[in-house]
């Protein structure tokens, strides 16, 4: 039996993503990977998963490949259910996902299928980290993130993460020599202002396409932006318990009563 | 101008269910209610957006109705964005999101269409609550929410919420006389503990049913799962800083300088 770790890999951004094959690409280093990723890209899926239709599973048949493929038709956290519960024949050590082709920092994490993934895995007490490039090109240079990867996910494996924690890592688009190194963070404090786009289809009916600004009011030196505005690679834990409990005792003082 | 208070009303089991139309008739007493929901179900779909297709917008028709309403093509958080920036001429006082048909209390917050209706108005600034009813049937009994909907709703609009925070509001199904009260609550630790139904298709492929049983092992009296099984109204106020700032210190322990 081996005693490598058991490394599950999926993504958003589809099975054929280079981010993604990127990724496999490192976790060949580290242990032994299955990947269960979608069979078409999933971006902006938030935490979506398959409660209304039915999923499929397709072995993806690759000889000169180390590690096992299936593609699915789900979303990111169908993938990682599917992985665990039906074709791992153990718990694995581990669950990554990416790299994303897009920044999943700030409140992106929110909307990224890439963190549900990861979540989802952190849900099953899998220790579990995504990667995100802030590049959105197919074509972004995955190089320089993979020393990064690899450190990273050896520390998660050594220390493991403190119960009800994933992490949510992010990757400045540069090149290796002008990444300044890795830091800690919180999540900054920003959103999209969004602006449709409204057109008029080809019968004289209105649709709208989603587009938006990114806007970061956070002026924080401990936050995700701006340490990838500085060069550094930035890791924010990331926690699925959403009570604000600071707001407990606030909430306490209202009066329900008066109906 | 009117003084009453704006109020943007969505759901994610589409315009027409029943428990989003519990919800317009109490919010057509406190104020001035405009709905935009989902033409068809969008349960599971956690925080999804639609960014690699078009919306679409319909004013429905109604006569008789006082609140205007548009149903959309796209997700709860479509119709939020889609809402602020399209619809309304103002900034809504309040944002609320529901009745669903089912729980969201516990982890199910992490996969709800409804309560991602409620933080992407969070996000935007926007006072927001997320009620659900813990009942999954399309007939099933919203009169007994109707006054602690009441309740809640004019609490939010006295009181406000706290930055960055939004309400998670669960109904246990039971009758009025029954209910014992609201208590403010934590997010119980509990998931999903997935079976998948695998069947085969005509053409004897194989294929997936996402299927599973909740599994509370959180002993806690002072969870939404603990409220609600012992007949109050939970109310847990859920943050949108997915930042675990408790696990900063330990990960900057860490040594990524061994690459």
């Amino acid at each position: 039996m081996s005693k490598r770790p058991l490394i599950l890999v999926t993504n958003d951004d589809g099975i054929t993503a280079p981010g993604v094959r990127s990724l496999i690409e490192v976790m060949n280093i580290i242990g032994d990977v299955v990947v269960v990723a979608p069979d078409s890209p999933q971006s902006g899926m938030g935490h979506a998963i398959t409660v209304n239709s039915t999923l499929h599973l397709d072995k993806v048949n690759d000889d000169e490949a180390t590690q096992a493929e299936y593609s699915c038709s789900g979303t990111p956290a169908d993938c990682v259910k599917l992985g665990v519960r039906e074709i791992l024949d153990r718990r694995p050590d581990l669950c990554v996902s990416g790299i994303n082709h897009g920044s999943n920092a700030s409140i992106n994490v929110i909307y990224s299928g890439t963190m549900s993934a990861a979540i989802e895995a952190g849900i099953e007490g899998i220790p579990a980290i995504g990667f995100s490039l802030c590049d959105y090109n197919w074509n972004a240079n995955f190089e320089p993130c993979k020393s990064y990867v690899k450190t990273i996910t050896e520390n998660v494996l050594k220390h493991g993460l403190a119960p009800g924690t994933v992490l949510n890592v992010n990757f400045p688009n540069l090149e290796k020599k002008d990444i300044k190194g890795i830091k800690i963070c919180r999540q900054a404090k920003a959103n999209w202002v969004e602006e449709f786009d409204k057109r008029q289809n080809p019968y004289g009916k209105d649709y709208y396409w989603l587009t938006g600004k990114f806007v970061n009011l956070d002026k924080g030196e401990d936050t995700d932006e701006w340490a990838l505005a500085n060069g550094y690679v930035s890791i924010v834990p990331v926690q699925f318990d959403l009570t604000a409990h600071h707001s407990i005792q606030q909430l306490n003082t209202w009066n329900f009563n008066e109906e």
